[in-house]
């Protein structure tokens, strides 16, 4: 059976307008677990989230509480992996039973950390807004964003997934379904034989491909909320895409095409996966995850004939 | 080899007087981690733990801030099922390291939830106090204790560790480390196909009993903040056990010997395990893990001759 890795943006779990719920979040991923539940049938699948919404909750949550100890951000992270894997899994765990793949399957949530480079740009240039945003400034290291005054930091490329052995491991065997990589990874630097959480979040599609790169997996697929990759998204002139080889994908981000906070680390993600040996890489809605996958639907990155 | 189930206690993470900072916690797990990465040659080691003063924190800062969205005790206990996994495994990650095993032993966190039956009679009278202590009631469902006025809620019995195949699975695969339930595990009730997490906590000791029980362990190690267990605890006649037979055992719990809030559960832990086709079972401290299990400190429960 081919690897598929399955990255589920945000609103996999929230909604825009919704405050976030577990109730609402269990509700969000009905749908996508519901078709990951049924292409389990024929791929061994590797789930990867992200955890915007919830780190920043857990920081906010931190910083009303006066007499608590304060955690780092890492520590948050590894948090939010916990709260969100748990929930994946038990939705997870219903879908399969509706099915009766329950008996045959086995599925784990693994807790991930990512090794970063200390040398890194993003630390000496600190760009991911996180958390709460303020009307006013309320500490050092805020910037203004649309939203109001927030936290930013730095979102480092990820060097290498720590637990790619274990899931390798386990793809092996056959019929296990893994939950990695959540929120992108727990970001740690490496010194000696000591390890270091940092206060940083990687990009989960970034991560997503560097762990599809190290276990070899056979299929990237990008959940996201839009069906398609588009050219002028939001403009008159929206167009969207069936296909898109590397070499349009290059240039179309250099162009601009994809905003940083949005398209562009997909589309870097299914770049960098097709170049290291990636065999097939899609971008599409979280409805539409199996039509995708059986080419009715979404945008096929493609390598260059 | 021989499966070893460690089941560690709160102050393999917090000790007495401290705050409980991560470092703090990294520090003080160095200890019992180091031991297990040495067992971890001779045994097939899975690692359970608490979470009840990181649970306590997550609820004060849940409390504190007015304008989150809050999540239910069950996702609580998950959020510290991965914070204090990904804490245990990056120390052990180090550990391993320095032994020069970690090229060749495979370790993962396993997010567990338990089945608890909707018809425990813990449900109708919560008896484990939880969470921050007030010096006024400040809601419902508090009670006095010598703290203050605190939130409790239902210790259901562990019926069914819903891990347990995975667990199993890699433990036959041989060269695995598992961390598993955590705090006792998340808490949920089955109807049919669904899973519905409970406001409930779990006892740890109960729920590694019960993992021994249903994956077949050989040991069952509680680590905790005494190196023995001890008859007459605290008073001048205090007797230190070097071993103890089940139906001596049974006896001096009835006797109210062991504490419900102590040692009380992990007696009962040991019991049932040994009931139910356990082989060793050992109650001793987080320092001396290793030379209990050469028999050389800690209390060994036996089964009646």
């Amino acid at each position: 059976m081919k690897t598929l890795i399955i990255a589920l943006g945000g609103n996999a779990l929230i909604r825009l307008g919704e405050e976030g719920t577990v109730g609402q979040m269990l509700d969000n991923l009905r749908a996508p677990i519901r078709q990951i539940a049924e292409l389990s049938k024929d791929y061994q699948v590797v789930i990867t989230h992200g955890n915007g919404p919830m780190v920043g909750s857990l920081l906010l949550q931190q910083e009303a509480a006066l007499h608590v100890v304060k955690m780092p951000l890492q520590i948050l992270v590894a948090e939010t992996q916990g709260q969100i894997g748990f929930m994946i899994e038990s939705t997870l765990d219903e879908e399969l039973m509706k099915i009766g793949l329950d008996e045959e399957k086995l599925f784990l949530t693994i807790l991930t950390y990512v090794k970063v480079d200390p040398e890194d740009p993003a630390f000496k240039n600190p760009t991911k807004p996180i958390g709460p945003a303020y009307p006013v400034r309320t500490q050092l290291g805020q910037v203004k964003t649309t939203k109001g005054w927030r936290r930013v930091v730095p979102s480092p490329k990820p060097k290498k997934i720590y637990q790619w052995r274990e899931i390798k491991k386990l793809m092996e065997l056959g019929s296990w379904i893994v939950i990695a990589c959540g929120g992108g990874g727990i970001p740690v630097i490496k010194e000696e034989k000591r390890l270091y959480g940092v206060e940083a979040v990687i990009d989960k599609d970034l991560a997503s491909s560097k762990l599809a790169e190290q276990i070899g997996a056979d299929i990237l697929l990008i959940a996201t909320d839009v069906e398609k990759v588009a050219l002028n998204y939001g403009k008159p002139a929206q167009n969207d895409l069936e296909r898109l080889s590397i070499s349009e994908a290059k240039k179309y981000l250099e162009e601009g095409q994809f905003p940083a906070g949005s398209m562009g680390p997909k589309i870097q993600a299914v770049i960098n996966f097709l170049e290291t040996g990636g065999k097939k890489a899609i971008i599409t809605s979280i409805e539409k995850i199996k039509e995708a996958l059986e080419g009715k639907a979404g945008t096929q990155i493609i390598l260059d004939k």
